[in-house]
């Protein structure tokens, strides 16, 4: 049973618990603070491929290919898989799964894309249209390059709010098991803007999503930041951080002691020339589906929630002077 | 409470209900055999707007306003809207809605959308975690010639086999109402590939997709053809509608005798040069909302398949010579 609660949020009953995530990530990410916790490294940008493209796809096969083996589970066991990516016409996710033959639902919320994907998949499993369902996301550094600003050999400089995008994938299935990590409460963001322009700071353009989405959250369920081991966001990174802190305050809500960001946490930044942080669907995507998983698995975090969030723009909408608008999704992941 | 039926297919036993629809379409449709049946016809490709892409957004948002200004409902009320476009990051879709603040799912199925819409709305609002959803899809003449194709302006030649992207937008509200036309059974496709690589032929790229779902329904749901006064796919075309009679057949299904496609229902081929037929997100989301809908609230029409196909590429993938994967989505929609 899933049921309404205030105006924004859904709770489930039963409560859809994720049996099974994997993150496969490039090198770079590999040499990050998180580095250990992922579950396999591809070391060549191009995965033995002809394209980024191709590559970006075999990232999420490899993502799906890895969750099916730690849970022991085979392909056609999983009822629906919910994937997007970043790539025009979402191919990353088109092209990557189409060997495991089950059946796709193709989701777009740019880089909220991965909690988007935990909600559709909660809502299948909990009304019985799944018993397990699989949720799946990728963004790589070089195809994304290409697409949103310059080709990789024409070497642009970056501004300082500019985001680095992540190489990587993270996929999770979930199931009724009454067990683990699982999904209590959900809120679908509204798409939001303040008038940003600028794509060079996509942490900025977002941080209004994420505010009205916990807000919401927040209201809807009567809780307080401090109900909660960790409020992660998906790349906000730093500039958009502080704004969400901003934002926040002029609503009475203080997050700032038990936040943090899926952007800032992959890169060392001070080693690691990432500029503002990581970003893409593949950010969230994979820190959710290592570090934060393992730790909700040892019990380090027992109760967080996932707010990712997605600029909602193409870069033939930003040539054309249109602002950015953008949305937010959030979890509540607690254990049983 | 929705149950399995068989491998592929799921059943909603409230039947979650379509309590309004809308369609808005530009000048060459409103001129088609449906023209009559349209809400609304924008004869301006840039409805005022600077550019076709903004166009496009405007074309959604009318399609929702026309839906809420004939159920009699506010914005307010619709709890989720599904919706989807074939623009780059889906851009018609997030700038149409933005200012209807409704919490917001982006979908990607590309042409298949529109059914892809109707199964998410019917799963929400059957599992309770909406009390009404809806979901709309746009496509537009000049904003997909320009991406997919070339500048309008080039006024490059088109082979026999071209499509027409349809100009229109098509939006639905579903609520569990229990009258009126409804959403029984609906299987959600697996991605295909015969190894069709020509962007030119999208029918005979999706006709594999279309016969796979089609022989999942009605071997999850031991129906036949017969048991149904139409079975309507989305833009398959004359190629597309020829060569899924011919998979179907070699597995002892014959549709051919009630089987008709929105992209062949649009235009007049004899008299519009449209080439194959109407093609794109808006053509089965605006044939949908118009004449099908009609004839089934008038009772010509009681129990219909809609399986609207999709093909999962990008102008990248084709460039980069791969072949075209595709999808269809069905929904069994009946009068109660």
């Amino acid at each position: 049973m899933i049921r309404r609660i205030g105006g924004h949020t859904i709770g489930f009953e039963e409560m859809p618990s994720i049996t099974g995530y994997a993150s496969v990530v490039g090198k770079r990410e590999s040499e990050g603070p998180l580095g250990k916790g992922f579950d396999k490294v591809i070391y060549d940008s191009y995965d033995g491929q002809d394209t980024y493209e191709q590559a970006e796809s075999r990232f999420q096969y490899e993502a799906v290919g890895k969750v099916l083996e730690k849970a022991g589970i085979r392909a056609n066991e999983i009822d629906y898989i919910f994937a997007g990516d970043l790539l025009n016409q979402c191919t990353g996710s088109s092209f990557g799964l189409i060997d495991y033959d089950i059946p796709y639902l193709g989701q777009y919320g740019a880089c909220s894309t991965m909690a988007q994907g935990l909600i559709m998949a909660s809502v299948f499993v909990e009304s019985g249209a799944a018993s397990a369902a699989a949720c799946v996301t990728s963004s790589h550094f070089c195809s994304a390059e290409r697409q949103y600003r310059f080709p990789m050999e024409y070497g642009g400089v970056r501004t300082p709010t500019a985001q680095w995008t992540v190489t990587g994938s993270g996929c999770c299935i979930l199931k009724n098991a009454k067990k683990g990590p699982c999904i209590s409460r959900a809120t679908v963001g509204r798409i939001a803007s303040l008038g940003v322009k600028d794509a060079n700071n996509m942490g900025a353009a977002m941080a209004p999503a994420a505010a009205q989405t916990l807000k919401d959250y927040f209201d809807d369920t009567s809780t307080k930041p401090n109900d909660y081991d960790l409020i992660l966001t998906g790349d906000l990174r730093e500039v958009g951080s502080k704004l969400l802190y901003e934002l926040l305050k002029r609503e009475g809500i203080d997050i700032s002691s038990n936040h943090n960001d899926c952007g800032l946490m992959i890169y060392d930044r001070k080693k690691q020339d990432v500029h503002s942080g990581g970003s893409g669907c593949g950010c969230s995507g994979s820190v959710l589906c290592s570090k934060i998983l393992n730790d909700m698995t040892s019990g380090r975090l027992n109760n967080i929630l996932f707010a990712a969030t997605g600029a909602l723009m193409s870069p033939t909408t930003c040539s054309q002077g249109a602002d950015i608008p953008s949305i937010a999704h959030l979890v509540n992941v607690k254990n049983r």
